[in-house]
C-alpha cells in the first residue's frame, strides 16, 4: 500500500522529487537548530501549484497527514514532522518563481519557495523595497514568513508580514486551489480569507503563492546608538521620535547591558561606541525615500530634547554607511554571541509598549528571587512591544545546566508576567510544536474553541501539519 | 410566545430600551438613502456587552434571528432587517463609552457605538490622530466602520478599518464573548480571529468594542489641485509623488472634468481654482507630524518634475488652510453635485492602480456603445485604485429614468470589465443585501464554499444577519 501510494506521488513530481532514504531525508527532518527531528513517510518536491494540488489530493485520499515546509529555519518545530515516519513532508523550495512584478502597483507576486532575499532583491531590482528583513533571510522562504506571518526589525513601520501581504493562493486540504492573487488596496467582498492562512503554520493549508506590497526605496537613513539610563526613558524617547519623525522612525531596538557586553566580549571586531557602560541601550534608525530629506538633522534636533529631559545618556550618529552597519552589529550579533556564551531560555513576548518597563521590572525581580544570580540578556523591537528575553546562569556549567532543566518553571513565571500584562506568548515565532501546550494556560476557553472550530471546518480529517499550533 | 420572548429581552435591558411599535422603529428599519426598507420584530438597545451577550442568548434560544446595527449610514442594507417582521435588530448604539487610552502605546479602546468623529476627537486630546476619515464620520458608528471594514480619504497613507484595529470584543452569535482586546503589536499565537470579524457585516458576531491605533498627529500639510492631460499621467504622477515623498503622500484623489464641472455648477460658493478646464484633475495632499517639514518645497520639487514629464498641465497650491479647505471641497462635494443633478448608477469599484487608465477606457467605450451619449462621473481614491464610476444620462428626465432602469446591464458591463482587470466590484461598502448575488458572478466556487464554510461553522443556526453578504 505505501509502495503504490509512493508510486503515486511519483507519478506526479517524478522520480526524483520524492525522497524516502535517511540521508536525503535527513536535512528536511531537522530543524536548523537540532531542537526537533522526526521522520517523515517521504519528502515530495512538488515544481508548481498544480502539482502541490496534485500530491495534496493523492495524501488526502489515502488519509496520510502533511508537513509543509519551507526554508526550514522557524524556531517553533512546526515545519519538522513527528517522530512516527507517516506523514508526507512537501517541500515548497521548488516553487521560486517572481511570477509578476507590477511597479507602478506596487506589487510582487512570488511563488511560496523564493527566499526571503530573493524577494527582496526582486523589488530592489525595480527601484522599490519589500521591507521584511530578518535574520535567516538568505535562506527561509517566503510562504513560511508567510506561514509564520513573520517579524524582524522593521515592523514599527511596515508591519509584520500579514500587513505586507495583499493576496495569496493557496492549496486546500482536500486539494482544491483557492486563487486568491489579488492585487489590491481595497477589496470588501466577503470574509478576508488571507488572514486566515497567515500565520496558521501550515495546519490549514499550502500557501504556494502570493502578492506582496512594494514600498518605496530608502534613499537615506541615520542611525544612532545611545546610552539610556533605564528602560522607562527608552519609552518616553520612543513616543518622542515617534511624534517627530513619524513614519520615518524605521526601528528602534533596545538592547540590556549584559547583551552590550556579550557581543563586545565574544564578537571579534565589536568595538564600545561609547566611553561609559550604561544600563540600557538604544538602537535608532530613521529612514525617508526623499534624497534631500536632512534625517540627521531631525535626529539631532530630537536627540537634543532627548538630552535634555534626561531620557538620553550619550548617543553616537553614525557618520557613513560602515558605521551605521557596525552600529547594527551591536544589535544583530547578540543572539550569536549568547550562543557562544552557553545555553540559554529564551522567551520571544510582547507587551503593550506602555508596559515594557513593568515587565522587564516584575520579571527581573521574580527570577532573581527564585534563582539569585540569574542573568538576564533582554533586547529586541522595544518600537512593537517585542523583546527577546533569555535567562541565563553567567557563570554556566554545571549552575546553568541545572538552572535550564527547570525551564517550564522559568516559562512559567515569564509567561504570567507576560500574560498579566496583556502581552503574547510568543510575538514573532509562533506556536509550532514548542507552544503549543504551554498556550493553553493563556488563552480563553472561546477563543480556544473558535480556533479548532476554524481547524475542523477547513481540515476535518486534520491531515494538515497537525500536532502544530492546535 | 412572541410577548414571553419580548418580556425576557426587556428584563435584559429595561422597559424603555425594547422598541416594537412603528413610530419608534421606523428610523432603524429604512437605510438613510431610503433604499432598504424593512420591519424589525423589535429593537433592543443594549447598554453594554453583557446585556449584548444575553440577548444574543435570548435569541438563540428562541431561535431568533438578529441584524446588529451602528449608526445606519451603510451604502448596501447590511444592518437593515428584512421586510418579515421576524428579525431582533440589536442597536449598538449606547455602547458609547472610550474604555482606555494609553498614549505610549498608541491605542484607544473603544465601544461599538462611539461615532468615528467621537473617536477621532478622543484621539486628538491626547495630540494623536485616529485616520479614519469618510463623509458619515459624525454619525457611522465605529463597530459599523468594523463590521463593513471602512475605507475613506486617508487609506493610501494609514490603511482601511482592518489595518487600524488591533484587537477586539465579539459576542458570538451563541452569546458567548470573546475577549480579544489586545493592544499589541505582534503577537502570533494562533489563528488571526480579528480579521475574520473584521469586514463580516455583523453576519459572524456582534462586535462591542475595539483596540484600536493612534498615529502622530498631524502639523503640517501641503495640499495641491492640479489638472492634468489623462488618467494615464494620474498614474504616473502618483508613482513619483510616492517615491519621493513615501507616507507622507496622505491622499491622492483624482475627479474627471464631468465630475469637476458638476460641483461648479451645482454647489453654490464653488470657485474654478485653474484657469482653463481639463480632461482630469487630482487632488494631492501631504502631511508631515514634523513641525519643521517644509512640504510646499517637496511638493513644488516634485511637481515641477511633473510639469516636465507632461503629467501636470497646471497646478495651484493652497496657500493657506482656508484654501486648503476650498481644494477639498471641490472633492468631497461630488456626491452631493451629483445628487442634486437627479439620479445616477453608482460603482464602488477597485482594480490595481496600474489598470485605472485601462479599466476606465474599456468602461468608458462599453458604456458609450451600449448607451450613446451616457456621461460617466468617475473620481475616486486613485492612490488605492478605487474609483467611483457613476454613469447617467446628462438631460435627466425620461431618458435618465429608462437608463438607470438598466442597471443590471450596466453593472454586468463595468464589473465585468472590473474582474477582467483583477478587480473588486465593492471596494469598499461591503457586500450587504446589494452585492450580495452579485457576487456569486465573480467570485470563484472555492472562494464561495471557503466563505459559507466559515459562516456554518461559527453561526450553523443562521440567526446572525441573515441573507447579508452571503
Amino acid at each position: 500500500m505505501t509502495q503504490a501510494f509512493l508510486a503515486a506521488l511519483r507519478s506526479i513530481v517524478g522520480e526524483a522529487n520524492v525522497l524516502t532514504t535517511e540521508p536525503d531525508c535527513a536535512a528536511y527532518e531537522e530543524d536548523w537548530r537540532g531542537r526537533y527531528k522526526g521522520r517523515a513517510l517521504c519528502v515530495v518536491r512538488p515544481g508548481c501549484t498544480d502539482e502541490v494540488a496534485a500530491v495534496v489530493r493523492a495524501c488526502a485520499a489515502a488519509g496520510v497527514p502533511m508537513v509543509p515546509q519551507g526554508g526550514n529555519t522557524g524556531l517553533v518545530g512546526g515545519g519538522v514532522p513527528h517522530a512516527g515516519g507517516d506523514e508526507v513532508l512537501i517541500s515548497l523550495a521548488r516553487l521560486n518563481r517572481v511570477r509578476a512584478v507590477d511597479v507602478v502597483n506596487n506589487t510582487l507576486t512570488v511563488e511560496a519557495g523564493c527566499t526571503l532575499a530573493a524577494v527582496q532583491a526582486a523589488a530592489a531590482e525595480q527601484g522599490r523595497l519589500f521591507p521584511l528583513s530578518l535574520a535567516s533571510e538568505g535562506s527561509c522562504q517566503i510562504a513560511g514568513n508567510l506561514a509564520s506571518n513573520a517579524g524582524g526589525v522593521q515592523v514599527l513601520r511596515y508591519g509584520n508580514t500579514r500587513e505586507l501581504t495583499l493576496g495569496l493562493e493557496v492549496v486546500l486540504p482536500d486539494g482544491r486551489i483557492w486563487n486568491g492573487l489579488r492585487g489590491l488596496r481595497k477589496d470588501n467582498t466577503g470574509y478576508d480569507l488571507k488572514h486566515l492562512f497567515i500565520g496558521s503554520e501550515g495546519t490549514l493549508g499550502i500557501i504556494t503563492a502570493a502578492v506582496l506590497k512594494l514600498f518605496p526605496s530608502q534613499s537615506r537613513r541615520a542611525v544612532a546608538w545611545l546610552a539610556l539610563p533605564d528602560a522607562g526613558a527608552a519609552i518616553h524617547l520612543l513616543a518622542s521620535l515617534r511624534q517627530r519623525a513619524g513614519e520615518r522612525l524605521t526601528a528602534f531596538e533596545i538592547v540590556c547591558s549584559a547583551a552590550h557586553e556579550l557581543v563586545l566580549q565574544k564578537m571579534p571586531g565589536s568595538v564600545r561606541p561609547l566611553a561609559e557602560p550604561a544600563p540600557w541601550y538604544a538602537l535608532v534608525e530613521l529612514a525617508d525615500s526623499d534624497l534631500a530629506a536632512e534625517l540627521e538633522i531631525l535626529l539631532e534636533t530630537a536627540l537634543s530634547e532627548a538630552f535634555e529631559a534626561g531620557w538620553v545618556i550619550d548617543a553616537v550618529l553614525a557618520g557613513k554607511e560602515s558605521q551605521a552597519q557596525a552600529l547594527w552589529a551591536l544589535r544583530e550579533n547578540i543572539s550569536e554571541a549568547q550562543k557562544k556564551d552557553g545555553i540559554s531560555i529564551k522567551h520571544d513576548v510582547s507587551v503593550p509598549v506602555s508596559a515594557i518597563p513593568a515587565f522587564l521590572q516584575q520579571a527581573d525581580a521574580a527570577l532573581e528571587a527564585a534563582f539569585p544570580g540569574v542573568r538576564i540578556v533582554a533586547f529586541g523591537h522595544a518600537g512593537d512591544g517585542n523583546l527577546h528575553y533569555n535567562p541565563s546562569m553567567p557563570q554556566g556549567g554545571e549552575a546553568n545546566v541545572a538552572f535550564v532543566a527547570r525551564t517550564t518553571e522559568v516559562n512559567r513565571i515569564v509567561h504570567d508576567i507576560v500574560a498579566a500584562l496583556g502581552g503574547s506568548i510568543s510575538a514573532e515565532h509562533g506556536l509550532g510544536q514548542l507552544k503549543r501546550d504551554e498556550i493553553l494556560r493563556y488563552k480563553s476557553e472561546v477563543e480556544m474553541d473558535m480556533m479548532r472550530t476554524i481547524k475542523a471546518a477547513f481540515d476535518p480529517r486534520g491531515l494538515m501539519n497537525p500536532g502544530k499550533l492546535l
